[in-house]
């Protein structure tokens, strides 16, 4: 998984703490971690490409999160910088093997496949499950100088 | 996830049906799949390293299992080739935020690190809970020709 994945969390996250209209630019959302800005805001655009994110152009332009924390899992945020596809890719060696057949689907048929999508839909389902507004939440509670801080720090002054 | 996974996991479950005493060649277990045999042989190498397999030469040499399939889970196998490495790794880029300490290991303080490692544990969870044992029985209900034509097919004659 590449280190994109925590820098758009972290960001999604950042965002849920602006102001009701603001917007933040790649720049500054980059310089509060100290990411290198054109490869976060490859991140973004993914962000944005998926409906996690909007963005506006103009002097006051920028990126706030397209709808609710409530309404955005961690599932989404992976899917859309790393895609849809599983890390247990089947290549389908069965269909090789002794008594392989053209006409079998061994993604579906082989037991092994099934055993690896079954471990990677577990997966999929604790990201699933939280969101965005939940980590928002618990931030809150166990650091409840976070949302002010990065609100001043995000600020598009 | 590289494909060794997918050829690591086949040919473990293929060594349950050999006849006890037996092993089988790098070159018969990737003929078996049509695969390219060097690299196989890197595999299966990872898996004696690992405790799984248990490799003998000379001219009757080969691997057979280490362990009674019982004892090997798939995340045995899948640890064995692609490492304890977990697939989100966390950079901490708390630290170079605002208020960020060097005292503080972020890997664990870190919401967002704390929730994609518990999705990274109940993927382990699923992989830990299955045996190659489990699959064994699974297939031999499903495809009750299959132990004996894959004992024909890498008979060590």
């Amino acid at each position: 998984m590449n280190a994109g994945v925590e820098w758009a969390l972290h960001s999604c996250l950042n965002l849920t703490w602006i102001e009701p209209g603001e917007t933040v630019t790649a720049t500054k959302l980059a310089a509060f971690y100290d990411l290198p800005a054109a490869y976060l805001n490859k991140q973004l655009q993914a962000l944005a490409k998926a409906g996690i994110l909007a963005s506006t152009s103009g002097p006051r332009g920028g990126f706030r999160l397209a709808r609710r924390p409530e309404d955005i899992t961690l599932l989404d945020v992976v899917t859309a910088i790393e895609g849809r596809e599983e890390a247990f890719r089947c290549n389908e060696i069965l269909r090789q093997g002794p008594g392989g057949r053209a006409d079998v689907d061994y993604r579906a048929a082989c037991l092994i496949s099934q055993a690896m999508s079954g471990a990677e839909l577990a997966w999929r389902k604790e990201l699933a499950g939280r969101t965005i507004a939940d980590l928002k939440a618990a931030v809150e509670v166990a650091f409840p100088s976070t949302p002010e801080s990065t609100r001043h720090h995000l600020a598009n002054v």
